[in-house]
């Protein structure tokens, strides 16, 4: 079974397009509620910003589901399933998601690596609402530069 | 009984001091988890951007218990305490959050008007967790310069 960067989507993996009400006040942005599809309970929700062009990761959460948008700012994030019993595994998948045209809702179910970068000019903001409340026992991490599990390279 | 801006916070009403974990990358701002003392439930999580100098409101709610905090810009809220059977019945509160060194989660239960201005000099960003889902049923609008029932002009 090959690696690639492919659109077929990680089992688990799940992109929403989000509604924004813009006006010439500002604009509101949906996010997530507790009567979508795919809600599956609130742990936290927490926010990361992130400078332009860092790279954070590899993580991978073992019970988390998580929840991103991004209200501001531009990320690249690239997810690797690494799943022995996942009818996906292997597959990288790639996302772009931002404050305008690709501001989407990325669900990431436990057990997938992911790494994110800052693709914009000013630093961005991602917006976790999780299923679980942040514990360090459920979490690995990999360097970024690892190069025996993961077949991506920044 | 006299309304006034008070540092005596209206019942119901509460504000916490948030942690930020900063480095050169970035920074996680915490926000809410389903463990605190404050948390009332899930029901939306949204983001409203503000452009500087907009006063949005006012505006309350019957039912919706809002969570408030503030990871890009500043704001300033204004409260206003009308319900019938309250002891801080006519109570006006202001407060001042910011993504900075006011970053605070502010707590507004349902029946308080409210509004706020951003008066940062780029857009401000309110992100809220809220108990129940949206239901324009059961929120209230006044004009922003309406003279009858608060006492208090931006």
């Amino acid at each position: 079974m090959g690696s690639e960067i492919t659109d077929a989507a990680i089992g688990g993996v799940f992109l929403k397009k989000l509604n924004q009400i813009i006006d010439n006040r500002g604009a509101l942005f949906h996010f997530i509620s507790n009567e979508d599809p795919k809600f599956s309970g609130f742990g936290e929700a927490y926010i990361s910003k992130t400078n332009p062009n860092v790279i954070k990761g590899w993580k991978m959460h073992h019970k988390m589901i998580q929840n991103f948008c991004v209200p501001q700012g531009r990320f690249l994030f690239t997810l690797f399933d690494y799943r022995e019993d996942s009818a996906t595994k292997g597959f990288l998948n790639q996302f772009t998601i931002d404050d305008s045209i690709n501001y989407f809702r990325l669900t990431i179910p436990p057990n997938i690596w992911y790494s994110f970068k800052c693709i914009s000019d000013t630093p961005g903001l991602i917006f976790n609402v999780t299923n679980i409340k942040h514990d360090p026992n459920e979490v690995e991490l990999l360097p970024i530069d690892e190069d025996s599990i993961i077949p991506f390279r920044w």
